[in-house]
């Protein structure tokens, strides 16, 4: 039953993903004292059923091509939507990554005895209902319900609509294959078939779902931010920014930036403004303003930075707004600057929290930038690029956190876990 | 300027309290870098502060008592709002503690060097800018600030209104403090001044306070959580149960729930509900009535309990309310049930997530019990009363977290604090 065929309250809609957050919660209690053998055979099963029912996904996801063809999505948005026999493949291989993963769950974060005898032990367990809202993207499906399941969650899904029935039929396999596998098949569930109506339902079921991931566009995470009760985390937004101090290695800091500008450049860890100090300007802009222009890359730069190369003139003048911008793009904003106080106030003043570098040779420069600078990630003489879950060894991840609350950076699967402090005693009370 | 001197717009209230805000982002950054020996003898200051200036805390709390009285506040308010110089002597004492505990901030989480080479540290550093909603008590005032201080934080208070002129004078004590020791004195702010609004507007003031807690009643903590932009950590609410396994030992059992229970009525972990398997009810409800009886505890029952004890007639008979109420007073809720699962079952439907215990000799029922039952704290034969940061050894505490995100079960030090990805490369860029 989609929204489109009956007409559906908000209240209607309210209490049936209310119905669905109680459903998952029961299913949870399942997987929440799972071994791991049991869930890592559910993620197999699960990776067999995607690549064993390609055919039938595939053609659910042309359904959404057309019509995200017909609606005018850009080329970009439609390529993040498109499956193929070898993207569910890919897929399917990294739900097996995740088997390989260890089990967050049942780690002992800290332990003591205590004076009076009692055994005290913090133990990490697992959230409880998790819930996803994102964009257009039948991957973060499957990711996402793959990252849930290992770490003993249920996961209740809210893509995009322009993927409806790549996420129907997705959902439907994922099902199947954990009943075949004896878990409840309301481990995932979607709400997607009450539009972005059930989405705000899902902000609201505090109590029944326990953590709200948001991931995509700046948008979308705002709108969670500020509507939802339930409890957040915030991911993805990067505005990243690489500073050249008066002591980099030039030709160490050449290669970073072309390497965290260029490799990817739609991604939340790609540089977006670089801030060069002015001791090295003159040397180091026209070397790296010709390599990144040889990329396709559009610079928009201050007055400074553009007088120092003598092709100045062709380079846009960089506004307030470029400095605020998270291209996702082949732009840079350049900035020169005369201290290292300057670049670290520029960057307090415009970063999102995301991922910020360093390139020089200098110790105290390089520890002050480290203590100083408020982010989830701050490198030094490296690529901004690295800011990844698989790059940091933590597994596949969930997403890159840029709140201060619960997880910072990357998000692997500890990171869908809470604790349990147990307490052992034999009679103990408290004088 | 207070609230009544100048007619305020709710938008100059906001106003306002975000320039609060930044002065203390400012501040905080200044406590970001500062060494534990800087931070701790800043916090001997203000005990000595608060101690020399003991005589004008207690006037102005005269004042705030005074006012209390008049305005009819119960005797259990009035005693929570009631500052004297041994009060006082207590409350630095507080501080001094606070001092002597370790520094959670700089403390490596994890680390590891990377196939390419690059070194990775998780690095535990201070929130920012912590907001505290309370209630009328000047001795959270200085807890807060204590704890926000040693973690590296600065914070903002809104205390109730009732504390107004204890809260005044205690912060600008612990502001002269600050400034003594070459620290601002804008670590230690307050909205107390713009009322209602000031509240308000600290919880819409997201991106420059990085964490509120609210401490206090439910509807206190329900209005902060359903409101606030601002990340929230829920704290407090404590409906407690303790259940009487068939093996349990009764001559353990009894002792534990009468602690539990009376040992101290008005805490968030005193027990308000107990089960007690039918195997074992007949043998220790009239033994356990009696005792709490005896202690002046108000007993409301269900039939099969109130049947098991002779003078059964004069207890009252329990109600759905009884179940879901945190009593925080002289009386217990007592149900018979007929097994664990309806033990297990009874908590899930009325448990608060704070503390759940159960007294058994059986390891199979302890077992279940604490991987079946979702809190903070799960006890085995032990008074849930141990549920506190001082019990367990984290020392002073903020509050007792019941949510699950960053923070779940007694908050100390580390819970003030986030973590902070550091990376150091020699030019590593992503192939």
């Amino acid at each position: 039953m989609t929204a489109s065929n009956t007409v559906e309250t908000d209240r209607e809609i309210d209490d049936a993903v209310r119905a669905v957050a109680r459903r998952a919660q029961i299913a949870a209690r399942t997987l929440a004292t799972a071994t791991r053998a049991v869930k890592d055979a559910a993620l197999h099963a699960a990776a067999d059923a995607l690549e064993a029912n390609a055919d039938e996904i595939v053609a659910a996801n042309a359904e959404d091509m057309a019509r995200g063809e017909a609606n005018g999505l850009s080329s970009g948005l439609l390529d993040r939507l498109q499956l193929s026999t070898e993207r569910i493949a890919a897929i399917a291989a990294a739900l097996r990554e995740v088997a390989g993963l260890p089990d967050p769950v049942g780690e002992i974060v800290r332990g003591s005895t205590l004076q009076n005898g009692l055994r005290l032990k913090q133990v990490r367990v697992p959230m409880g209902v998790v819930g996803m809202i994102y964009e257009a993207r039948p991957n973060v499906t499957v990711d996402a319900a793959g990252l849930a399941l290992k770490s003993g969650n249920a996961v209740i899904l809210r893509g995009g609509a322009a993927a409806l029935e790549s996420n129907r039929v997705i959902v439907r396999v994922l099902g199947d294959a954990l009943e075949a596998q004896q878990l409840p098949r309301d481990l995932v569930q979607t709400v997607d078939e009450y539009g972005r109506a059930g989405g705000v339902a899902l902000m609201r079921a505090r109590g029944l779902v326990d953590v709200l991931v948001p991931r995509g566009g700046a948008s979308l995470i705002r709108t969670v931010v500020e509507e939802s009760v339930v409890p957040v985390i915030e991911t993805g937004t990067g505005n990243v920014h690489i500073y050249v101090d008066a002591s980099a290695d030039l030709d160490k800091a050449l290669p970073i930036v072309l390497n965290a500008k260029t490799q990817r450049v739609g991604v939340c860890n790609a540089v977006e403004s670089l801030l060069v100090h002015e001791d090295v300007a003159e040397e180091f802009l026209p070397r790296v303003f010709t390599a990144l222009v040889e990329k396709n890359v559009r610079l928009h730069a201050d007055d400074r930075s553009r007088n120092a190369v003598p092709a100045g003139a062709s380079i846009a003048a960089a506004t307030e707004e470029d400095w605020e911008t998270e291209y996702l793009d082949y732009d840079l904003a350049v900035k020169t600057v005369a201290t290292l106080d300057e670049a670290i106030e520029h960057i307090r003043t415009y970063s999102s929290g995301h991922t910020e570098a360093i390139l020089t040779e200098s110790l105290a420069a390089s520890e002050r930038f480290v203590a100083e600078v408020d982010a989830a990630v701050v490198a030094v003489n490296a690529s901004t690029r690295f800011t990844d879950g698989g790059e940091f060894g933590l597994g596949a991840e969930l997403g890159i956190s840029t709140q201060k609350l619960h997880a910072r950076g990357p998000m692997g699967l500890a990171e869908l876990t809470t604790t349990k402090w147990i307490v052992n005693g034999e009679g103990q009370v408290r004088p």
